[in-house]
């Protein structure tokens, strides 16, 4: 082609280095202070096999006794997940940096506490794995909900890393939760609060902000916004309730936005699809758009021919 | 750090694997009696190398007659689906359990209809190959479609999962159309009946329900629902028609939801974005949202401006 | 089982194989002459070392100094990417097909343009980077947003992206960006124009679209369309402004669509959640949808007991 490649590429290479000059957030300094993103995925699909054991198989190697396997799998997870953590705990913005023995030491000790509350955490996936069956007329085994439905997936991630941030651990919960986001289009904030039976059907588009409060036994789906209002104030309403709360026994369909942090929905309730809820709902109460008003018009016609009629039931989407 | 490592973490294990005492759902019993998810995902990207000849490549080797590696590919697909159907057929809550001979027997029947089945699958999506390019302004060529498009990619996930829905396979079909659900962001439960020359564009957010019967020429983009009325009867509701039936020639915009099993949306007809329809709709009718009344205020002013002046065609979005 | 097993999967793969015709689209009749799927995931992938240096881990192997690990992966993008376009080139619709030593000259002189432009394209997603987190009450460092946040994903992706666009490389800038959607749930168009300082919040089922128009600092949020009206002109409309200009300051709230080729929104204004925008709305003006009507009534009663009180912030969505 006539060009001196090798000269010519190198000239590139030169001009992409030399823009590394340490003035931009996006150049790291150090390549290895800093937890990875690819460990932090492997370290939430292998919690899987903990979750569930049995139900999911690891590619490399394949053992007859599945208590053998989960041994195996928890020394592996807690050796790498130490690992990030004592990494992550230089990255917290609300305390200073801390000597390295005592990161270590801090570090075992969250991981000590998170191992800890595997127990519990499987307490609640089995609830949420029954209400998501109760719920789903189109759920044909228990099985099928734990291989294939997002709703599980980004539940379950949800809650192993909700404990993470619980014990203040920074990044990595937020890492945990975006990779079932990027799974699942659920985007729920390790930092939420959720009971017992949650249940999400389809999925996709849900957020679910980082200061709600969910009580036991509460669906939602497709859609559904559980957000802030304005967050103009930025960094500024860091750490101030944003988020609604939502009590017990209360159903959310498809494309409701409820919104603003001192909103509260009472137990019981029902929100109807699209909805836009920005003050509290009492208990016991049915909040549904007043029938839409639709258009009509037969092909090439202008005026209106006739206003739908709804039904009765019309609130609720699946 | 003064810790015995190896005694605590043994006790950490001992908790988690006491755990497992079986009397949870998510505890299995038997890692090799179920089907397993990763297979699942390789024989659904292998069926793309079937479907889509010559389109994608194989990362382990290579082939210069796409003949040769069609037909490895073909028995390769066949001998782990036969061994997953096998697995999948312990798992349906309609039929008891099988003796295995028979159980692998009825297995080998179906993968042989199933393959039986291909050319017509590659009929179907030959047509919505070219339903998608008829449609968007922004599809520079079919290749871009066949190796770039998410509508493609869920709309021939499912195409070939329905056909394993249609042989009464559990569990499969559903990780196959989930599996194109967390890449797509788009969820079409296998069960549902789709014609010819359908068209999805962008596609995140669009749900259609497992009892859904869609015709020909269909049209539907982002965020679109085909969906159930309440589904408070759960598992009661399981096997009866709680989706929509959309005839031939319908176009449905961004954000409509279409709901209930007793809903018609009537051949040529149009469905404009953000609507909500839970009754029947005549054919060749145009429904829209009547213009949604919206507020302008200057800054800082707190009365409203102007009402916002809709074009004829506000109806219609992309 | 008393099947020839052997004999009756080969004429399955007969079958199979007498279906490729050559009379379908989906049927490619050289497996080696056009762009390789994952070839431009990996690309895309090793991008994001040379845009973040030092945040991203490689799997295959590790260095010490940062600085040889990206003059390593500068030499091999830049290798696959010359390969990639180099078959891309045969693709496009407005082009006939060239010379292969010329297409060869073609694809050197634009992966070379391409990496000229790193350095800019770096200016401006660190300038996105500073807009996430000044936006973001949930940001607990920027840290967290380059290794976890989708819309710095979607951004940087579509940057990249849209110089290789601009260059008129076929097929390849759209095998990116949709990458990028299938990570992300966010489709943006790498043929859009966006200025700096971008900020997407949780993201999912924003559409930007191909002839979008959209400058300095402005924010969207998730379920957000930038699109078209009526596109039943199909390939008619190719290559037309077919979607809304969004000039600078401008911030648009969950699920509001803003549709149409002249529909401009004027510096610094606010566009509400749910909106639904199809004419211009001039600078500096909140437009929000009237105080949508919502019923409420309480369980068993069938009457509306109480209209719902709005926030004066009520269209302020997270």
């Amino acid at each position: 082609m006539g060009h001196d490649v090798k000269k010519e590429i190198g000239e590139l290479v030169n001009k992409v280095l030399a823009d590394y000059n340490g003035t931009k957030n996006i150049d790291a300094t150090d390549t290895f202070n800093k937890p990875d993103r690819n460990e932090i995925i492997d370290i939430t699909n292998n919690l899987f096999f903990v979750v569930f054991p049995g139900y999911f198989k690891d590619r490399t190697y394949k053992m007859y006794n599945p208590e053998n396997e989960i041994a195996v799998m928890v020394e592996d997870i807690f050796y790498h997940l130490n690992k990030q953590v004592a990494l992550a705990l230089d990255f917290c913005k609300t305390r200073g940096s801390m000597p390295e023995e005592q990161r270590k030491e801090e570090s075992y000790r969250i991981c000590k506490a998170f191992f800890e509350k595997i127990p519990a955490i499987r307490e609640y996936v089995e609830s949420d794995l029954l209400a998501t069956y109760d719920g789903d007329p189109a759920a044909s085994s228990l099985e099928e909900i734990i291989l294939a439905y997002p709703g599980i997936i980004a539940i379950t991630t949800y809650r192993l890393a909700h404990e993470l941030y619980l014990l203040n651990v920074p990044v990595i919960p937020r890492l945990m939760t975006e990779f079932a986001h990027s799974r699942t289009g659920i985007d729920i904030h390790p930092g939420a609060t959720i009971g017992k039976h949650f249940f999400i059907d389809h999925g996709t588009g849900i957020v679910v902000g980082e200061t709600s409060i969910i009580g036991d036994n509460v669906k939602i789906y497709q859609g559904v916004t559980i957000g802030a209002l304005s967050t103009r104030g930025g960094q500024k309403l860091s750490g101030k309730k944003r988020h609604p709360t939502i009590e017990d026994n209360v159903v959310i369909y498809a494309g409701a936005s409820i919104l603003g942090g001192e909103t509260i929905i009472g137990r019981n309730s029902v929100v109807g699809g699209n909805t836009f809820i920005t003050s509290s709902v009492p208990a016991d109460t049915v909040v549904s758009i007043k029938n839409p008003e639709m258009e009509y018009r037969s092909a090439g016609e202008k005026h209106i021919k006739s206003e739908m009629k709804q039904s009765e039931e019309w609130f609720y989407i699946i």
